[in-house]
């Protein structure tokens, strides 16, 4: 394959992570490096910084600075929920996203982000394809959900996953140092996969992790819920419960919707707006059994906490970002990058990549031979898959006692 | 002051934190050393455990699982909130309580816990004067709420400190992610004192700290609420708020009282049950200006996350467990452990001691010449203060990616 020469662009999309700017710095790092690189563009807030032609000069960084994005949560770059149409239907985003590659000679786009990153990579690679424009896109996969398919898991699972298993164990023994009877439910993220809840079950040892875990993956019942909590205070007085967000009835309704007063909206990509779960099921157990019960949201922290990155998961993103690089470089496009597993009793990881069209619109679940028969736990295959996600602790600076994240000075691309 | 022989019984009350068995351990570790002391004992749930007979035996621990507890949230030996009658019209309880120290022979009572902790520590003191049981009972400070009066600071303030700055600059750079206008509204602990939620302001640089923050010590007022949030976003279109749970109006009522659609529960002492108010918040703000919004609250996170503790917090909390033995050796009783600051631009800090009855029934709260005129957010004096005590990380081990916490035998006295 010959080499490309031009500029490219790497932007974040979707919901952040605590390692999503790792995956970038391992790409940018990489461009800055080639010879076949003009430009190296940040696209602020994403695809909507490209069509607005808001692109920031990455080159132009303190490269120490950028540095610091390995340890830095968030999306340095902007983040954004952003849909494109059916070019078929209608091109106007997608021509105006061709004025702008043309602008900067882009011929490499990098995108980091979930399914529905995903499904924009593959939909601009189509229409630059079909405009014979020459362009490599390659997605970086990240979601803290790990639901995305052909990759054994995800940039940011782990990171979230070793976020929730450790506050899992912190909150319950304080939930449980009053031996007076209690239940502490916990909403995790996690609309239609429970990878993340699942990691709560990490938290072993002495009473320290959940006593009931609910994915949704299995249907919910609330009838169940109160046997099952009614049961589990037979063993422990003071009980914790691992909930989704998004578990729901054997209709396929949320439980968290038979809760809501008010019409919750939902994002651009239809998915319902998630929250309120577990105050909601603490509630219903109390007036139910009259147990004293709490719910507490893990909300953005789990996400966002890059105190507790797994380090893991940092080298694993940087090098998600770095292998796009390469890839592309060497001619590969409309892919995404992808983790494979490597045989064997210690844990390895390779990159691979994937067709984006195969990732853009499948998803994949907690399989059921790793939940425990009753629906309402894990079991050891799990433990055995997701352990390695949370190995070493982050290399994160504190200035004051406190982080000390990157600081990018964010030049305009037009500044040149 | 001639040497006193005898037992020791060492509790633990209230809420727990990241550092209280800091506290214990500095205590039992110089009660083992002591030559004055016969058993070392742990009363299981605080007061409830000594009247319940229930004590543990700490000498039997091994010695490194006991050195765990300097790094283990929560209160190993359990918690309580109990609240003693007052002696001259109920001593049930205390006739009870001085069976069990004579079964003991109990020459020295440490009792680790928050004003309502002393108060009760001061009612026992009162009454074995009164009944010429020669016994030295020492309270050491234990709150997040960092409100005990005649003492600089409070462990446990520190590390939960450390938290909600460090919780409150990762959310900010997650909320602040899509530029689409928002308002981010974190609910932190303190009822009626916000010190706790003044750390927020520890988060500084960079748009990684709270727009506004709003403490119980100002009367809170709905509709300047919506204008200083509407001034904000003229500023950065998306805001973060901090309140405390306790923020009230100028009639003296909890604001969550407005929103609450269900009877809220009072505990033992009165105070009422808070929570769902940064929620409620959000909602407010999304209904009169349509923006945005979403309530975080940090829950029980704040005070249990051992693993973001302050190094500073936890030496001092362990300082503050060996200085009550010390000073009980010595011939004090009836006092509570406090920490006076040093003069001068370094920070440092020694112990003292403050009579029990001055503490039980006082509260700290913020200096109004901490916090700005508008009564929305906190002046350079307050970061003065709290900056120096979130310093350092703690040394707390993992094992498996996880926290290695204490695991105590809590084998019973009666065992002897």
């Amino acid at each position: 394959m010959e080499k490309l020469k031009g500029s490219c662009i790497i932007g974040q999309s979707g919901g952040p992570t605590a390692v999503i700017n790792a995956s970038v710095l391992g790409c940018v790092e990489a461009a800055l490096r080639s010879d076949c690189i003009g430009g190296v563009y940040g696209a602020t807030h994403g695809i909507t910084g490209v069509l607005d032609d808001r692109l920031c000069d990455l080159a132009r960084e303190d490269p120490a600075e950028l540095a610091r994005m390995k340890y830095t949560p968030s999306a340095v770059l902007g983040s954004c929920r952003y849909k494109l149409a059916d070019f078929m239907t209608d091109d106007t985003d997608y021509r105006r996203l061709l004025d702008v590659f043309r602008k900067y000679d882009v011929r490499y786009f990098f995108y980091a982000g979930g399914n529905d990153s995903m499904d924009t990579c593959s939909k601009i690679s189509a229409f630059l394809a079909q405009n014979d424009y020459a362009c490599r896109v390659i997605g970086i996969p990240k979601t803290i959900d790990n639901d995305l398919a052909l990759t054994d898991h995800c940039p940011g699972y782990g990171s979230a996953a070793k976020y929730v298993a450790t506050a899992c164990m912190e909150v319950s023994l304080d939930a449980k140092v009053y031996d007076r009877g209690s239940v502490t439910v916990l909403e995790i993220m996690g609309r239609n996969t429970g990878w993340l809840t699942a990691a709560s079950a990490l938290a072993c040892g002495e009473g320290l992790g959940p006593d009931l875990i609910y994915l949704p993956e299995i249907p919910f019942d609330l009838a169940d819920f109160i046997e099952d909590v009614a049961r589990a205070q037979g063993k422990n007085r003071d009980i914790v419960v691992a909930v989704s967000e998004g578990i729901r009835d054997k209709n396929g309704d949320y439980i968290s919707s038979y809760f809501s007063d008010m019409s919750r909206g939902k994002d651009v990509f239809g998915h319902a707006q998630m929250g309120g779960l577990a105050v909601s099921l603490a509630n219903f157990a109390h007036t139910k059994i009259g147990v004293k019960a709490r719910g507490i949201e893990f909300s953005l922290l789990q996400r966002c906490a890059a105190h507790i990155a797994s380090a893991a998961d940092i080298e694993e993103a940087y090098t998600a970002g770095r292998a796009a690089f390469e890839a592309a470089e060497a001619g590969a496009g409309d892919k995404m990058v992808a983790f494979v597993r490597g045989e064997g009793p210690a844990y390895s990881c390779e990159t691979t990549l994937a067709d984006l069209a195969d990732v853009a619109n499948a998803e994949k679940k907690v399989p059921r031979a790793w939940i425990n028969a009753a629906g309402n736990g894990l079991l050891q295959p799990f433990i055995d898959y997701a352990l390695p996600l949370i190995q070493g602790e982050t290399a994160l600076e504190t200035e004051n006692g406190l982080p000390r994240f990157a600081r990018l000075k964010r030049l305009p691309a037009r500044d040149i």
